[in-house]
């Protein structure tokens, strides 16, 4: 989960002009009710120690960018024993499919796998009283353990949904993943098939309502370099750098939707008397809109090229600079109704168990189903926590069942009762 | 030594503005002739395989930048076995006195002990054929062997001097070293006495005429950083430090004299994602002429408060960002008339041994009293060399007695003899 905790009301302006806004047709609200369902709300609040004892025994295998193998591998496991079809599929996803009935909507129920934190690092949990601390404990081994308390309440209540249930863990959601998980589910694994998507991810209980979109590059601008004095005259590519940096710090974007831009690192030179042979930084780009984050992008790309041109030009020299724009990551961006209906069950389901979702706008694995405009949002894992992508990150058991309620209770919704 | 080798033709221009031009009243320039002259001179050749060795032994003692003195003391050891009263004054330089006549000019002579290695280095000297490979081989081992040469060529052949002769070696003399065991010499150690100083920095037959000046700075921009969705409004320290780049970029400097700039390395922040909380850069500016480059002084600090004020405008925030510049060393420019009393005193010794020495513009232990309007100049060591201030700096001793003969008439010259 990457997120800023801001309102959507700001963004809620643009949804007017999105493509996304409109979805698909407004369908009916129906949390439902019943014996069966009250006896398996009551389950995962009753069994929740073995929920939080899941999240830890997760939490504590590594599962580094990239390397969520033995992770993924345990964590199949898990959905094997509670008698689940349960697979790695090419890219790494965890998948668990606990079929519907036929021609029903297939609603997929995910969790993500990876960490932000690299090999080595020790993600042993440690507790003191209601509190969790370790590496990764909230995000995600939180929305893995729900995972598996919303799948064993089905079982063990013998729960027939309408509609097929797929349980995920992914792969590749934290930064230099780029979402690799999700989009191989959407773009291969699962095109087509999925009608709701629901991602668990991180502590409390609100709503990640609109995909914030996120445009990063590595800009590096090139040369022969040389000595400071010896060579004076040559193109410098540390200037260009400079030069490309001031101009996109000009740059204006609107305040609503919110559009942002920022230089983050900055990288060059080998020693203060020679013409670096290399200058690069990191840009990041965001909004909840994508109209304004491409005309953000160009605006960009056309800042690179121009401090290009005008370090060339500066000086009567033979050596010319090159730039290179890398792609770090592209995260589509997408926003919703603030009344669709898969905000609505969200809302509903958790009013049903006595609490009001708030709803934000962040940048998780809902990103690229909102941008195909399918039904999906991200809720909080109940509970409350802090530091996330950090070592320090620690996660509150407190009344955590809700958390795990409002899954089972939304899972049910969106998938409905025989 | 370091250098950037340019003919000073270039520089000539500025001469006649400098206040350091005129010095002093013009002197004759008599090389000494005779028999003791013309048995030392043999004498310095023929022993020119053991200054050689010395020049190997001396390279193999490290002597990283800041940490000089074990190698100081073995040098102070061999001018104290030539029967010299030799020390190490109070930051590390090794002075050795051979008197002359009361009341008759003070000529130092001087290499320096400092290397750019850091310690751990491998100082091995390995030989194949004529040549010397090892770091520090030529600048300034090849210096600190022709001196113990001349004091050895001056005992043996009982040479009076009128004038005092003194051995230096500096401390100090590469990068942050800035220069500063010459710079003691000068203010403390020597105030006042030093009627001319000759450095012996480096490889080959050339005379370093100018004194290339240069200013070097560190600039940071700091503040509270954070964010770079969820704080997107705030001064950005990385955003600042390009457009202060920006306008370092395209500020315009004289040719004649030449001036010159360069923003050398840049380094700052954490991730793609967060607004950095500190960035900075090192800027070198550098030039023969102190005016002009006291004028870039001080448009590079007008275009880093103005890069300061213009972040902190872009923005409606509290957030204030700040900046610092911090020096990393300055030396000082100076230039000398092409015909000098110690520059034809270096021309005439020269062409006495069938030579003519090219005159260059670099920075060296001589930076400091050409700055103070002391008659000054740096001479090569003779043979040949290349790649100062890398692991791959090598020597070729074919002819390198040419070196050592021209430091030993040019100290007669300018000492005289009895």
């Amino acid at each position: 989960m990457n997120r800023a905790r801001l309102p959507v009301a700001a963004a809620a302006a643009a949804l007017v002009a999105s493509p996304l806004a409109a979805q698909r047709p407004m369908q009916n609200v129906a949390v439902p009710d019943g014996a069966r369902v009250r006896q398996a709300l009551e389950y995962v609040a009753r069994t929740e120690p073995q929920t939080v004892e899941e999240q830890i025994a997760i939490c504590q295998i590594e599962a580094p960018p990239f390397k969520e193998a033995r992770r993924a591998e345990d964590y199949r496991r898990r959905f094997a024993e509670l008698g689940l079809a349960a697979r790695v599929d090419s890219v790494g996803n965890v998948i668990a499919e606990r079929p519907g009935a036929p021609g029903e909507p297939v609603v997929v129920v995910s969790g993500h796998l990876d960490t932000v934190f690299p090999e080595g690092t020790d993600v042993g949990v440690k507790r003191e009283g209601t509190i969790l601390r370790g590496p990764g404990i909230g995000d995600d081994c939180r929305g893995l353990a729900i995972l598996l308390s919303v799948a064993r309440a089905l079982e063990q209540g013998q729960i027939r949904t309408r509609g097929t249930v797929v349980f995920v863990g992914t792969v590749g959601e934290e930064g230099a993943g780029n979402l690799r998980g999700v989009r191989h589910l959407f773009e291969r694994e699962m095109k087509g098939r999925v009608d709701a998507f629901i991602s668990i991810d991180g502590t409390g209980l609100g709503i990640t309502r609109d995909a914030v979109g996120s445009h990063r590059y590595t800009v590096t601008y090139r040369g022969p370099g040389g000595h400071s004095y010896g060579d004076f005259g040559m193109p410098n590519p540390v200037h260009a750098l400079g030069r490309a940096i001031a101009r996109i710090s000009d740059l204006q974007v609107p305040s609503t939707p919110k559009v942002t831009f920022s230089v983050g690192v900055i990288e060059g030179g080998t020693s203060v008397n020679s013409i670096a042979n290399e200058a690069s930084f990191q840009v990041d780009m965001r909004s909840v809109d994508s109209a304004p984050l491409d005309s953000l992008d160009a605006r960009f790309r056309a800042a690179v090229q121009r401090a290009l041109e005008e370090e060339n030009a500066r000086w009567r020299s033979d050596v010319r600079l090159t730039v290179a724009i890398d792609t770090i990551g592209i995260r589509p961006a997408g926003t919703q109704a603030a009344d669709a209906w898969i905000v609505r069950a969200a809302e509903e389901s958790g009013k049903r168990l006595g609490f009001t979702p708030p709803a934000i706008a962040s940048s998780t694995d809902s990103n690229i189903p909102i941008a195909l405009g399918i039904p999906a949002l991200t809720i909080d894992g109940g509970g409350n926590g802090g530091g996330a992508h950090s070592l320090q990150e620690w996660f509150d058991t407190k009344d955590s069942h809700l958390g795990t309620q409002w899954a089972l209770l939304l899972v049910l919704t969106l998938a409905g009762v025989r």
